[in-house]
């Protein structure tokens, strides 16, 4: 169900809002965006409690932005997919870590790179390719680590 | 000062939601896109409490996303304007917007529209122009009352 904090706005950006608004859910878009899929690897990567996290999928399942498949049976387990409603979340990913890396750089260069899946190109902010020239397709977008990531974890 | 909220995440978009991940900045940015520039009116349209309002208006103000102005000295009175940096929001809360609009529709149509200023055309989340075809920069976005806002104060 939609939550709504922002009653009087009648405004499709508070919708939005309502739902990718939490401080989480676009870090969970582009651990998603970076290839996660299961649920300990969400965790470990956010560091998120189990409980914040249980929540958070399950309200992002509901919202339509994730899909929850069962990937073993014995246990259960159970992966988390971003679908086209949720891919369309990429150009925000995308959108505020270019704003990030350039208002805010890191010291050993931008930690995550956009990625035109299948190319290779470097993804622009507008979804643009600088390699093939061609528009990137939501679904085409992949994020992986940049020289700041991979100097912290060297 | 930036805040540390996702202090292990080596991460513009983390460092960016640090800035803009509270609730109420993107609607700020997007009424500033509006045209809203006093803070009276900044209130009047989110239904803000005053501390609530200065505190991020402050904050925002300290971290370059809009500037102040006095435009008037008895009794002092002080605008509110997005910085070039601020601007550079502006294709997030554009991607936002057509997001909402496609998957929560209104029933009145588009509460807002993002239009070319100048040219008048529409702009599409990639800031593109429907009508002359052009690149927008970012300091050309504009919103306007769409359909769905005029059903309601109607």
């Amino acid at each position: 169900m939609l939550e709504s904090k922002y009653p009087d706005q009648v405004c499709s950006v508070a919708r939005a809002l309502e739902v990718v608004g939490e401080r989480w859910t676009l870090l969970l878009v582009r651990e998603a965006l970076m290839g996660v899929r299961r649920f300990d690897d969400f965790r470990e990567s956010l560091g998120l409690a189990r409980s914040v996290l249980t929540a958070r999928l399950n309200h992002l399942v509901d919202e339509g932005v994730f899909e929850r498949r069962q990937y073993q049976s014995r246990p259960e387990r159970y992966e988390y997919q971003l679908t086209a409603k949720g891919r369309q979340l990429g150009p925000v990913v995308l959108h505020l870590m270019h704003w990030g890396d350039s208002h805010y750089p890191s010291a050993g260069g931008a930690p995550r790179v956009a990625l035109h899946r299948g190319c290779g190109g470097r993804v622009s902010a507008t979804m643009n390719c600088a390699r093939c020239r061609q528009r990137v397709p939501y679904g085409s977008l992949e994020l992986k680590p940049g020289p700041g990531l991979r100097a912290v974890s060297e």
